[in-house]
């Protein structure tokens, strides 16, 4: 399993908001399937390769659906397939470690 | 105010855990002064650019102090000067408009 | 058409020197029939959406074909449906307006 | 020496084309002294960390010079220590192996 941070930008929107965008992005997420959580920066995703390349397109395509004529994505994926990794395991073992 | 995710990775370890790195870093952001929180794919900062960059630089050298040979750090900044943004103001604000 | 900036990196390899992967992944893209520009810092690919995501997927299965237990991956994509982008396009452009 | 890939991106201007920014950003980076060259995703710089921070900073802020709302900066690093790395030199390398 890989983990995915993924952020999708509409480009001359001509507001600097893009609340409107990122809120239709987390319904189509929440109907993916895959485990995900909500970051200031991005939305990280859960799953294996493909899984995750499906949902970036999907992402990626969403702001163009609703009118957007340029769309910016940057996406970072961590696969690791000596080991399970899963959402919030890398941050619970920091933490603990910390204590 | 702007937020700043950043991801600093140490290549060519020996070992693909690179856990005891981000420990040692989230000591280090500990010191900063700054809002910050961990996430799976990096860790968000909340400050003005020169705080940013100044956290930014520290990251990135620790994994060096530990002996690291290469480092390959990721940072994203999203700095907004219309308004104030804080740390989990847009996770919060995305999560009040979905319900 | 869209342009895409890619970088994989295997972690945890035992060397800071990953040019033996960037090799096998010139030459994955070789094949791949889309335009491509090698620059210091990734690979610049122009295609559409479904074809930059199938090269993506491709260039980052290949350090773990090689035996690499983790990869890093970092994508950006730039996707305007206005006008036709092409590779060289905007540096060619900006250069003409240094002028 | 380390090598840094940044692109910044003024968001909510009202229209997708951002060559007038991009212009903007290479006239101020040929007054720093700095080796650097543009790409279609981004300008690559040669210099120390401190050196790559303080132009990160200077075409971070450029946009808002020119009244830009908010800016969405995306910055890659590579630092290596174990070696003098300079720009081009990848590309070289990479294409002497691939003859």
């Amino acid at each position: 399993m890989a983990l995915m941070d993924i952020n999708v930008a509409p480009l001359g929107t001509g507001s600097p908001s893009v609340g409107g965008f990122i809120v239709e992005m987390q319904r189509l997420l929440a109907k993916q399937g895959l485990p995900y959580e909500l970051t200031d920066m991005g939305t990280t995703i859960e799953g294996d390769i493909d899984q995750l390349l499906a949902v970036a397109k999907a992402l990626h395509e969403s702001p163009f659906l609703m009118g957007a004529k340029r769309v910016y994505t940057v996406i970072k994926i961590d696969d690791r397939r000596d080991k399970e990794t899963h959402l919030r395991q890398k941050v619970e073992s920091v933490k603990e470690r910390l204590q």
